[in-house]
């Protein structure tokens, strides 16, 4: 698929959708030939009841197994058509979310200034990531979103060692190679918690993420977590820019896209033009 | 299968078994031909490890679709075979696990008293019910133990509607027909409370239950809290004990198991035997 304009075409108009889906059953979001992927459900979904193709773009493109709880996209549609047929929102919206399966929830369909776009106008990305530690067993329910790690980690030794991945960084060692784009982030959060479950949280936003990057940070950390490594060492990792082992790498099920946060209308434009210069590819 | 002995038979030790369960693919507990269902996976998996036929006991037997958080079962096995094996019940237990899928759990075996029985001796059964309501979208990853309702229910009215059916009371408007038992029940507890997400969930205790009773109990209830029938109408359908439609039962999935209370070990005999001179039939 080619690059997406920055600004709907001229006589389109842009709309945002907000979302959820379990990924559970998913190839991922990006469409894929013979694949069953969000983006490729909800596309087929939407062009009967628009009566229009649909290319839907989105704030964080999540891998095969990742779940999002607040997914933000947008699409085009011909304003002349949109006049036309007097397209109710929240009917399109009903109507939606009977043709698709309950693994995906459509929350909202709004009219979006023509400068928004999902993915370029997007100040950050927010994740949580569920692990069940020390051999606990997953309670069956859980088990969905939830990962398992059989050894017991130590909360405070990994919260101290990740302190020094804050703030903007070249996290290649966390990145899974790709051709374009650079791996310069910014780290807003990134915090491990006790859940009253015993269960544990972990909270990461940034500006963005590259590809497998945030189960890249958590395995890396639990390396820490379980007394493998030193704490120094996650610096000496991101500083040394060679890519983790893949064993390494957490699994896709306990991984959850929970917010996207855009800036007001009148800096949509901006900060999707700043994006673009720094050809940032998010995950 | 006949009714069980109350005790373990001559030269038999009596073990109890505590786990949970998604039961969103399984044809309920109870064994069935050509039916997955969690006693019969649950012998299938214990016969190979103890080397001796599994027969399970269970505290309530839950229907198809409906989850437990925390079921207690007990089954019988030779004491001789027993010392001869040293049975390590913290290893069967991890085995255990490794065998089943995902969708069952064992928390643990333990040695039980012979007076033990995990259906008879129960003193109460605590299930929690969890509805979204008022058209609320359901969270794709909280699809498995919610149930949907387009109205929007009244919290107040059902609180109040229900109070006149705690206590003891003959349920047969609320249990499904069958050849045995008493439909005589002490209710303990039948509470709806508003999570801080939105939904609902409603606690509902009891000595024990005949069969669909919780979901027949909440079906009934929403009735009143959509505003379809007047607050005393609960109780009057109570005393004229004829069956409640069935379009009024509530569907499983949003049904669980969460508490199974035995009373102290000297009391485990005499609280069977009573129970069986009731006749129960518990759910």
């Amino acid at each position: 698929m080619n690059e997406p304009t920055l600004n709907p075409e001229s006589g389109f108009l842009r709309f945002r959708i907000d979302f959820s889906y379990d990924g559970t059953n998913f190839s991922g979001w990006a469409k894929q030939r013979d694949q069953r992927t969000i983006q490729g459900e909800m596309e087929s979904a939407l062009e009967p009841l628009t009566r229009n193709p649909i290319s839907l773009q989105v704030a964080g493109r999540t891998d095969a197994g990742v779940h999002a709880s607040n997914q933000v996209a947008h699409f085009d549609l011909p304003e002349r058509d949109h006049q036309a047929n007097e397209w109710d929102l929240a009917d399109i919206t009903y109507r939606l979310n009977r043709m698709l399966t309950e693994e995906i929830r459509i929350h909202s369909i709004s009219k979006a200034p023509s400068h928004f776009h999902a993915r370029f106008s997007a100040l950050s990305r927010s994740y949580i990531y569920k692990i069940a530690d020390g051999g606990k067993l997953l309670p069956p329910l859980e088990r969905y979103d939830t990962a398992s790690w059989y050894r017991p980690l130590d909360i405070d030794a990994m919260n101290s060692a990740v302190k020094p991945l804050l703030g903007g960084h070249d996290f290649a060692a966390f990145c899974k190679a790709r051709d374009t784009g650079t791996t310069i982030r910014t780290l807003h959060e990134f915090k491990f918690r006790r859940e009253g479950n015993g269960f544990i949280t972990v909270n990461v936003t940034a500006d963005a993420f590259c590809h497998s990057m945030v189960r890249s940070l958590v395995g890396a950390a639990v390396c820490v977590g379980e007394g493998r490594f030193p704490q120094p060492w996650l610096k000496e990792v991101l500083d040394g820019k060679s890519r983790i082992g893949e064993s390494m790498v957490f699994p896709s099920r306990g991984l959850t896209l929970i917010k996207v946060i855009y800036p007001s209308d009148d800096q949509l434009e901006e900060r999707a033009k700043a994006t673009i210069r720094r050809r940032d590819e998010d995950e």
